[in-house]
């Protein structure tokens, strides 16, 4: 695109068209710093001020950063975890291999389910349930929280076996019937809540991917509700390859 | 929880968690009205200015949302379109059943096709493609905006199919070998660019849900790339009950 000192788009306004182009044709890559106020002044005969609006507007957008006394860059795309192999399975508590790698933030009893997991037990009387919180970390950032929901009927001890640091294999041994077999799994974005936003290290309001799983046993009945928030700027989820 | 007014928290602060805690746990419902600066000044003994300053940065969260003339609301939850059966074959172009229903932006061959496109079709000469771009409404908004290529040698008439209002049924006559079979297909959240941000009609920026999709016909060469960018507050992908 071209600027035209005759249209009745402001100046400031094209300039941000125009450079926000060429971030994304990648003539300014992701990363790399563009040019300074005073040479786009003179490569595009425009006046400061209109440099600088144009400039700001695009820090505020996000598509640019100033870093003080270095100049201004375009913003790099985020270094994501790619979870691959990504299912309904993959953030459940009882279809986990191993503990180790969770980092627990609590697993008690609950004094009362969210009404979305009550409801996923279906109608009825909702059973007692352990509530196992726990986060995914990446190189020091937490990029995942999760909370699962998993009947005390089905697994008595819970609590005690992750107190002691029991392995999967003995927390699932003899309790077959009530291991995840099927999930019904779904997918959305919305706003961080307080919890989330300070476990997650974000603003409270910042859009988090949100998973949730219904994690059926062999009988068909739910032994295990997960709901996982991650950092939508930190994750790529990576299905199988399926067929039709 | 309750104010504490010898912490060293401010009141405002202090009553920004109490207000966020009752909209949480629903005592303030979605689209329900909260209670008057005035009233929150009586109930908990707080000064008006810190009462205004709690609000306003509620509503700067985008939890609160004040209505001129009317009052403070809780914001409600959007309305999301519930995309059942969700997986990689959803938004593909080849292997939807009609063609109807989808509003076409663009149906012609690509000069170049983006980096990631031309390297999902492998190693090698990319091959020409089409570049097939449409939206999908819901009650006249729009929630996606997808973007398919598909080999012209595969499909050589595919433009001139489109113009004329084929049937999918039609088009797809005698290709069978170049129909998807299989899907790889992954999930990300990522600012919407300048023109997903014009269709969708959200701000430059604003956190958007991209399904990406790699459809194999059945000698496992691709036939089709499709990227959707859909409104992250709008949608639900609901994907089906699969086993382990």
């Amino acid at each position: 695109m071209r600027l035209d000192k005759r249209s009745s788009v402001p100046l400031y306004a094209q300039l941000k068209e125009l450079l926000s182009e060429r971030i994304e044709n990648g003539e300014y890559a992701p990363g790399q710093k563009i040019p300074t106020e005073l040479a786009l002044c003179s490569e595009l005969e425009l006046s400061r001020p209109t440099v600088r609006q144009a400039i700001a507007e695009l820090v505020a957008e996000g598509l640019l950063i100033i870093l003080k006394g270095k100049g201004t860059y375009v913003v790099s795309e985020p270094q994501r975890v790619v979870l691959d192999r990504f299912s309904g399975f993959t953030f459940s508590f009882l279809a986990g291999k191993t503990i180790e790698e969770k980092q627990f933030l609590d697993y008690t009893l609950a004094k009362k389910l969210p009404a979305d997991v009550a409801s996923a037990f279906g109608k009825g009387k909702t059973p007692d349930c352990y509530e196992i919180a726990w986060t995914n970390q990446d190189e020091g950032t937490v990029y995942a929280f999760a909370v699962s929901y998993i009947p005390q009927q089905m697994f008595p001890d819970l609590d005690e076996s992750i107190r002691q640091g029991k392995r999967m294999i003995d927390i699932t041994a003899n309790r077959y019937a009530y291991l995840p077999q099927r999930v019904s799994h779904r997918i959305f974005v919305r706003p961080a809540d307080a919890e989330e936003a300070r476990i997650l290290d974000v603003s409270r309001g910042t859009p988090v991917l949100v998973s949730q799983s219904v994690l059926l046993s062999r009988s068909g009945a739910p032994c295990e509700v997960n709901t996982t928030v991650m950092r939508g700027e930190r994750v790529l989820l990576n299905y199988e390859i399926i067929g039709k």
